[in-house]
């Protein structure tokens, strides 16, 4: 239990911010005063925490402040998107030190894994830390993939994927440890480092990206599903006057809920003035930003689509909740903080009709504190749990 | 950690059935020869296992067999559909003692609850046995529930049904402790605790009654949600082409794959002479044994109606198993065995075309092994586990 117990300390540090004394750390996790001392002991040893300052309270022993060393270690988080790639530099407190994206290069894996490297040796160059204090790479990458073997199957939406071993590829051309997890269950993790988890927290978290996807948190851990591939929700079917979808169904999340679904709802319902249907990526991304843009102007025509929007995903939203039972909804992603006015004002009321446990209790709705970047920021703080919390290690490195 | 320990033990005493020498057991749970030692001193002086024979291995001490003590302790578990109430009287090792079912009366809540108390009365006296080795109730009831105040809240098939405080009224009735708990959970349950759960075992258990839910296990435990309420899965969208939901929405499973729905195909493709519709909750019972017997006796269009039900059930479990990423499906309920034949034949293969870890592992698709009465048996193994093991009980009596 040393390693756990070494954690549990090192993370009440982190979630206390401005410092804790040792009578504060064996008060907020039940260990006892000697075993506080000894592990601290260790962790300042390890130089990830220190001392600073004491604080007399009284007559007896000054306390001593222990605060975590941010600047210690870090960690690098890379979200593989299929049109872009994300690349940000952690602390140890999870704060974000650097970052860049690129354009996924239309090239075949090995090349883009390369590139890959490539570009996080310069942003480690650039933020001019030494290596060795790097604890790894955390990689989010689109489902399904083989969580043993660290390769990336088949993603749908990343043409030529297949079987690809991103983990040994990237671990050898940046001499770095490497971690694959699936994008929404990174960006989950990434939302409980920066809200600071509770033991009881329960929430699915809606993922918006160029596809969709989703996450589950329970008892303030993520889950990864079995073979770190929970969450795949494509294929629901949300409305059944959708249109059919390449699995042979119609009306699945994939062709009614996704950007480019939208977007093509938007055309259809005459919002563009060029109403030729898109397909290619940045063309979707843009027009998409065009659509929201337009609503939030007060464009009627779009602005409706929007609200068709948040009906379509209300509907996802309440088949999560009503299987899963959790006490609420977090929406986050790329494209979340462009949906978030409309879908915050929409889908709370549809979601609330249409709970199995209305009456038990309410189900808030909310957006992600992470940002865009949850992705990215998620799969560095996957590193990061290994460094601080040997317990989510197990579950997240080594199955 | 001393009641844990205490539970770990008395399960692996539990499963091993014949019996286990002191020394097997401190292999079987990696305690110390002294702590087991302690602890089988305690269940001896309670009377929950006994000594039952010696093992002369080589020149050593002799082992001494330890078995569990079936008949120390009873549990009571109820099983509350809208159709049919079923009553199982659980020894210590789960084995049902004594059984008996009633037909739900057509009464108020609370009169039920009075008839239930007073078969269990008749139950615990008919067999014999000493009421003060009683643990208490377990009740299965539809959802949704609020499980922390132990009430029925209004589920859509138990009608006049709304916020009764079931446990309360039942226990005092009994005078016995009662555990509420939801039907599908139950059933899970029922099925860890005669299966012998491992710790690494994940599947999601369809529970196939007058409605249709969804249970999780999940490292080998039950997972009840954050209000007890996990799997309220009727109105996910399964056939696009389906009838009208009362929910508003069109091909919930609510209105195609309950018997109810799958009678109504039947009558429609005029497998039955009468093609009258029916809505009596026994007249569709009747039909829908009449309709899975007309199947295995060769009628190519009844036979139809029941491949077509898997369709939709494969529609469903995809769903199920993409989401939570679980390691294989479990079908039970009281509507089972008379589909086990067409949907384990049929089910397979369609899931195995849906699964999005079709590349990672295959998907097996099982029946429970617990019967038809797996809700009540279910929940008196709820009511044992609060015996067995202090853990769970913590999960599912005090929340």
């Amino acid at each position: 239990m040393g390693d756990f117990n070494q954690s549990v300390v090192l993370e009440a540090i982190r979630q206390s911010g401005e410092g804790s004394s040792r009578i504060e750390l064996a008060a907020a996790t039940g260990l006892s005063a000697q075993t506080v001392t000894n592990i601290t002991r260790r962790l300042l040893d390890e130089g990830l925490i220190r001392e600073a300052g004491r604080t007399i309270n009284g007559p007896g022993k000054p306390r001593v402040t222990l605060r975590l060393v941010a600047d210690s270690r870090f960690a690098v988080g890379v979200h593989l998107d299929p049109a872009i790639m994300t690349f940000v530099l952690l602390d140890l407190s999870g704060a974000v030190v650097a970052r860049t994206s690129v354009r996924t290069p239309a090239a075949e894996p090995r090349r883009i894994i390369q590139d890959m490297a490539a570009t996080i040796d310069a942003l480690i160059t650039r933020s001019g830390i030494d290596r060795a204090s790097i604890a790894g790479v955390g990689v989010a990458a689109p489902g399904p993939l083989d969580a043993e073997k660290g390769t990336v199957i088949d993603p749908p939406k990343l043409l030529g994927w297949n079987r690809v071993p991103l983990r040994e590829v990237l671990a050898e051309a940046t001499g770095l440890p490497v971690v694959l997890e699936k994008d929404t269950t990174a960006a989950a993790v990434g939302e409980l480092w920066m809200r600071g988890a509770s033991a009881d927290d329960s929430f699915v978290f809606v993922y918006l990206g160029t596809g969709i996807g989703a996450a589950l948190v329970r008892s303030g851990e993520a889950i990864p599903g079995s073979t770190g591939n929970i969450g795949e929700i494509g294929h629901l079917i949300v409305d059944p006057d959708g249109p059919p979808c390449a699995c042979g169904s119609r009306g699945c999340v994939e062709v009614v809920c996704t950007p480019q679904a939208v977007v093509a709802q938007a055309e259809h319902a005459g919002v563009f003035r060029d109403d030729r249907e898109v397909t290619d990526v940045e063309v979707v991304e843009r027009r998409f930003t065009e659509l929201c843009e337009r609503a939030a102007g007060g464009d009627a025509l779009a602005e409706g689509v929007l609200r068709q929007a948040s009906v379509h995903m209300s509907v996802l939203t309440a088949a999560l909740t009503n299987m899963l039972d959790v006490d609420r909804v977090v929406f986050g992603g790329p494209f979340w903080s462009r949906l978030a006015e409309v879908y915050l004002r929409e889908i709370p009321g549809l979601l609330e009709r249409a709970s199995a446990t209305r009456a038990v209790r309410p189900l808030p709705v909310d957006g992600t504190v992470v940002g865009d970047d949850v992705g990215a920021v998620g799969a560095g703080c996957v590193v990061l749990d290994s460094v601080l919390s040997p317990r989510a290690s197990a579950l997240l490195l080594d199955r």
